[in-house]
């Protein structure tokens, strides 16, 4: 049994927004990241490790998401992208997305 | 000049939290994550890529940390532990702080 603990990746951090588009402006004006999901509801920036979304409240909470099994934690919804995830509350009812990310295309053999 | 964009590092986010320890326990107990730094008004904890930090109210504002010059957007202010930073809102009020690591002690040449 090793003695170094398997460490999650911490997939992003979701920050409550008004105005999607005006939060895009004022972080890839300032900040090295990139664009990688934008629509009026909710957005997607990737910086170098990890990654930061806008939400807005009438849609998604603000949270945090960690990569792993949503099914070991509640009944998963599946997102039209193929990810699942399910949302669970730390004691101080911050909100965490525990994501998996969809499965790879079946291949040929 | 290249086109790729250089990407920043998204250091940590932090959520606000009554109590840190039951945070600290309630996270490591279900993720892998390993405490990299724990008193009574925060708490600093590693996952693969990126840091989730906890912190009371009275102490510091829930926000994230991205790694970048903090004299670039205002006067740093210098941590006991060597780094320095500043803290901007964003247009939502959103708390960023911009961070820097303590220099690297200087060598014998």
């Amino acid at each position: 049994m090793s003695s170094e603990k398997q460490l999650d990746l911490l997939h992003h951090a979701a920050l409550r927004v008004k105005d999607v588009k005006q939060a895009v402006d004022w972080y890839t004006q300032r900040f090295g990241c990139k664009v990688e999901y934008q629509d009026h509801t909710w957005a997607m920036l990737e910086f170098a490790n990890a990654r930061l979304a806008f939400v807005v409240a009438e849609q998604h909470p603000p949270h945090i998401a960690i990569l792993g099994d949503p099914s070991a934690y509640g009944t998963a919804e599946v997102h039209r992208d193929g990810t699942s995830s399910v949302y669970l509350r730390d004691p101080d009812g911050n909100n965490v997305e525990i994501l998996a990310m969809a499965p790879e295309p079946a291949t040929r053999s």
